[in-house]
């Protein structure tokens, strides 16, 4: 479909549900935006800037209808402790615009080398544990903010020294505007359902604006939001400074892996709802679009939000033009809004992004990977504790190395059955769980795992066992059906089992060999030292030549 | 068997053929341990002293009759790297007994920590990509003394660098006396078949011996190993400076693990000749006993060596007695023989190792490992120029990387095969590769790998696809065989695919669910959210409630 043609349709079709799907989430998203550009230790209208620009150009680049791209809580997060690592010399905001770049091109060069799917090295132990910490490392650090403490700090150590160094002290009237607001919002969320249960933040902000300012909330010491300089956007080049954008190196490369990761995870499971599927490669280059925008727009690094998202998706939107709508109007309302935003007390700023983000925890899944499996618990709650407590490479540097050891030991002891017949079928099972028959002559055995090098020095070992407990063995036959690969070790191992029994007179025999993994033997030249069969099924394998005479193992 | 009864039944048994074996040995080693302590810059009696009491430690912890313990090349190699990142004021023979204690306690943690499981972690490609670069690492850093160069380095570039500064220099009769040495070597190779082939060594260097003294070929400028300082074997402490231990921390740690990996595969390679099998942990703890003797007794770190191993087992050594014996022969060999080997040229020892470790060098398996899978083959080259041109550690480090990202690389992306029956049986194969027949309303998807994070993400979409091609499906069974195991990340993508397919109206059946996997999914509660059926095989999984009516895809 050409351009013209699909704009005519997108004319005569959908473009009243994502004009209505816009102004809904514009409006909604003016305080959530000056809020995320504060937890990352920017000033207010920098969030506004990075929901302007990056909605067009994940628009123009990315694959997704209802993905909402803009500030997020935990890259905002993340922002906040990769500045640290800056020179001295420069701001937060210009570190924040390099970071916002080089997540960018760090993206690009992933889609370029089609690295789309190192996304995978994010188990959902460690993408779960590190989400929850991320989201009590945020909420932690509106603590301050809520109670009027001048403490300041995310993760749990530093928050409680500088909380202690200010003497604990806290200020009533600041706490007095952030209860309220957390009183309203979990009202709301209780007794309204739908949109309005999604308005609710907008009232109890206007709500709160309104009494701040009949009170004269700033005399009473509360800290208020304060008068926006003047929004006029522009683009203009991050700082180029190769010094601080190496300092920055590592920190861009975690805010684009989880930004990424994350901004994957809505889009996938907003697209499963409707039977739909995602293109990874092309979220990663709209990803990149956005981020890139940024950098070029006075903004932040951006990523794709859950909460943006579900507004989109059920305030109706059809498609990306909702993105683009939502980011004129809310350019609109930001000019014309700003100056009433100035009396909004800091603390009920606080107060809506702990509601956002503590609604979305999740306890549930530490206990049921706990009884699914006792590392992959673990591995969860230590994930969740290092960013709480250490920092979020940490976490996620161990979370990482975590999964991959896990991998590495569940193919290193693979599982290993003597197998028989099910009685009047051509199925074969584990002597062990089921009622089966076998051939005293011919061992049948399954090893439950692809050849490879982190087993392939066990197996004649495994075998061996198993010959030792059946000396009247005089054949064995591998089903090979659980075999999905054989790496070059795993080829080694099998000429060494092959020629191993050999030397002890028996015959080695496959069946169910998988189709990509005969074709792999046969290439190279496999022929040349297998003496043995290979069978179509294991039952024809089992029988081949041989006097059926079943026996009870 | 009481210690007594079992010194008895030695007495009466192998202890004939186990002193053979010993005496041979003995005489064979002296001139190879003197030369491995000169290859890791150490003084010559060294190798003497590594020979003694280490093979008795093994002897007594160890569980191979067949490993030969003692100084080996690679070992003496990587000991030459090491000792250079020692603080100044530290002999390298300090330096060796501290990376002798430390591979030694760093065995004896992995074996109570049952790491022994880790060696799995040296693929074979990276193993015998290791073993080729550091043999021509071996070969190159022994020129120079061949050809009575001062240059000296094993890696390539050092070594050109410092045959370059200085001058390209050499000398001919030392050059001579290495020739002959080589010729002499080969020829006896090839002539010579049996324990005489490896008596070869020992002739030639009588002979040269000899030689070098009637013509006095000190005066000619030829370098000796010169007097030995007189030997008297005594047990002292290594150097306990802490800053010491932590600076050569690093080398003992790639010490220990490639001391562990080839000692095991020289173990395995030789006990599976007779089938049998041998201990990992067991020859953890004698490899660290050994080490540990090695560091007490003014010796440098041992390993099993092929040659070693091969010499004991072709003079038919029946126990872990013949060590013994050997080490004690050895010492009084050393004693008398010593101050005869003060004649010995240099380049005639440089002429034994370089025959000794260029025969073992296979190409083959480059050819092979490239056949059967580039990436693998690539891997394995890549791993031996990183030995020759950078160091041991970097070689050891792309090589354990590399092997896991293409293990997680295989299990990312897996082989998706559409099932139909073959026609009269209840085998069931790929509908693409296979004639088969399916059922138009029953879909039989296997999906060739275990369900893990790697591949979770992308479950739902796969069947999807699947999905797509075949709008007439109203249940799908997924034939479970080729899933050895399903991890946390692996239930959620299960669970997700489950409630995809639900929304579309379609069941989820499940067939040849192994047994280990089922148990793990009934422990997590599956029950609560699982609506389908587990069969015990897949031909009832497909004809379950359903009228045959088979066709041809």
């Amino acid at each position: 479909m050409k351009p013209l043609q699909a704009l005519r349709a997108y004319a005569r079709g959908p473009w009243r549900e994502d004009l209505v799907a816009a102004a809904v989430v514009s409006v909604l998203l003016i305080p959530q935006s000056l809020a995320y550009a504060l937890l990352a230790g920017l000033p207010a209208e920098v969030g506004i800037y990075a929901s302007l620009l990056p909605l067009l150009a994940y628009a123009l680049l990315g694959s997704s209808p209802y993905l909402g791209v803009g500030p997020v809580a935990i890259v905002a997060l993340m922002v906040a402790q990769a500045t640290a690592a800056a020179p001295a010399g420069y701001s937060a905001s210009q570190a924040a615009l390099v970071l916002a770049a080089e997540s960018a091109l760090l993206m690009a060069a992933a889609a370029a080398l089609r690295l789309d799917a190192l996304a995978a090295l994010m188990s959902v132990p460690v993408l779960h544990g590190f989400e929850t910490g991320a989201t009590l490392a945020i909420a932690l650090s509106q603590l301050p903010a809520l109670l009027g403490s001048p403490a300041q700090g995310s993760e749990l150590p530093a928050l409680l020294a500088s909380a202690a160094g200010s003497g604990w002290r806290w200020h009533a009237p600041t706490l007095g505007f952030g209860l309220a607001a957390v009183a309203l919002l979990l009202l709301g969320r209780r007794l309204l359902g739908g949109l309005w249960a999604r308005l609710a933040p907008l009232i109890v902000l206007l709500l709160t604006l309104g009494v701040a300012w009949a009170v004269q909330a700033q005399g009473l010491g509360v800290p208020l939001v304060g008068a926006l300089p003047a929004l006029h956007p522009r683009l203009q080049w991050p700082p180029l400074d190769p010094a601080l954008w190496l300092a920055l190196l590592p920190g861009a490369l975690l805010i684009a892996l989880i930004a990424y990761v994350s901004s994957l995870v809505v889009a996938e499971a907003l697209a499963r709802r409707r039977g739909e599927r995602v293109d990874p490669r092309r979220e990663l280059m709209g990803l990149a679009g956005a981020n890139l925008a940024a950098a070029f727009s006075a903004g932040m690094p951006v990523a794709g939000s859950f909460s943006r998202s579900a507004l989109l998706y059920d305030a109706g939107s059809r498609s990306r033009m909702s993105s683009v709508m939502a980011a004129l109007l809310m350019g609109a309302a930001a000019l014309s809004l700003a100056p009433a935003l100035a009396w909004l007390p800091r603390s009920v700023l606080a107060a809506t992004i702990l509601v956002a983000v503590l609604s979305g925890l999740q306890w549930r899944p530490y206990l049921e990977a706990w009884r699914y499996a006792r590392a992959e618990g673990l591995l969860m709650l230590a994930v969740t504790l290092l960013v709480l407590n250490v920092s979020v490479a940490a976490a996620l540097g161990l979370g990482v190395l975590g999964s991959i050891a896990l991998l590495l030991q569940r193919t290193a002891r693979p599982h290993v059955a003597l197998v028989g017949r099910v009685p009047g079928t051509e199925h074969y099972r584990n002597v062990d769980r089921h009622e089966v028959e076998i051939l005293p002559e011919v061992m049948g055995l399954r090893i439950d795992e692809s050849l490879l090098f982190t087993n392939a020095r066990s197996l004649a070992d495994v075998v061996q066992a198993q010959l030792t407990q059946h000396p009247g063995t005089r054949r064995v036959v591998l089903q090979m059906s659980p075999v999905n690969g054989i790496d070059y070790s795993g080829l080694e191992a099998l000429r060494e089992l092959h020629e191993s029994l050999r030397r002890q007179g028996l015959r080695l025999d496959l069946s169910e060999l998988k189709g990509p993994v005969l074709d792999r033997l046969r290439a190279a030249g496999w022929e040349r030292w297998f003496q043995g069969q290979v069978h179509l099924s294991h039952h024809q394998g089992m029988t081949a030549g041989q006097a059926q005479d079943w026996v009870s193992p």
